[in-house]
């Protein structure tokens, strides 16, 4: 029995989940083939499925990475002077990494058409959500945002804004960027403001 | 030469559109095909090619249907007591009409692969944004909403949430709909505010 070396071994996830990211983004979730996946990744279809049963293992291995990648960030922005500044400035930049943002809107397509893929969404959702709730709970006791907003709910209108922000720029690519970014920055600054005047809005 | 009548015409082009969502609803924009649109809606292709050239016209015809209940409902919304909450209601609706929300992101996802698409899209956009802008020009004469903000900006703005809010339950379907539905509010209503208190937010 030949040994697995769990260097290349990780090697060669990688190699396929980035021939899986070129195919997704020319052809879609459902228009890639596992065959054309194959051919991208220069490997033979007996030795992707050692790796990965289907697409959809495909896609959950890669919001496993964007999950990692997030996790990250909310460190170093809590470490800012300004952690909600620099969320929003994270938020609204163009994003690195497998996910692109055709198959953020391949998957939420296909989710009402494949319960699979459906709870794979479901789960990353949750998981991002769970991230983004506790930083906003340590802005919170830091009387950066307004204190009475429900965390959880607060990070599910702040990732609805995320997804929007994305469609913006797809349904009109020439609407300004810098424009947009300080719209955005406004939306969010005044949701989160603290209501310490009293005045009700 | 056979005369054609305006209604049968009309009403066949109907059957086409209403096929065409139920394939795109089943298999999405890339997944369905011409043959399969014509098999439910049973007629020929070249029956079918009279009406539609290919599946995109298809989808801009559903757009401009889409568009003229959106003037309808922006004509409504303005003669109610609140222009502002009746915009908010209506847009946390789930949507009638021929364009299902998987539509709309098949289509985000294949703007980025196919230029008549996104063209499509983009000129439903700027639209649906200029209408959109103008009931918020209203809004501010009447003072209802800060007038500081661009009508325009604004309205990019307000499209992103309405995409946003239809990604955050499809995220997470066991949302509850209520809660998000209040947030939304929340966040439309500090968002459009007068700022007239002076106090930086």
């Amino acid at each position: 029995m030949r040994k697995v070396d769990p260097e290349k071994h990780e090697e060669r996830r990688q190699q396929i989940l980035q021939a899986a990211a070129r195919c997704f983004a020319r052809d879609g979730f459902r228009g890639a083939s596992i065959s054309e996946i194959c051919a991208e990744a220069g490997m033979s279809a007996g030795h992707l499925y050692h790796y990965f049963p289907n697409k959809e293992a495909i896609v959950s291995a890669m919001t496993e990475g964007g999950l990692a990648r997030a996790a990250e960030h909310f460190e170093q922005m809590m470490q800012s002077p300004d952690p909600i500044r620099a969320f929003i400035a994270e938020s609204t930049k163009t994003k690195r990494g497998l996910i692109k943002e055709s198959l953020v809107f391949d998957v939420l397509a296909e989710a009402g058409r494949n319960t699979e893929l459906a709870d794979i969404l479901r789960r990353h959702t949750l998981a991002l959500r769970a991230l983004l709730a506790d930083f906003l709970r340590k802005a919170q006791v830091q009387g950066r945002i307004d204190a009475e907003l429900d965390a959880e709910m607060t990070a599910a209108i702040l990732m609805a804004i995320i997804d929007g922000a994305r469609t913006m720029l797809i349904r009109d690519p020439k609407l300004g960027k810098g424009d947009s970014a300080d719209y955005l920055e406004l939306l969010v600054t005044r949701f989160l403001a603290s209501q310490d005047s009293g005045q009700s809005v």
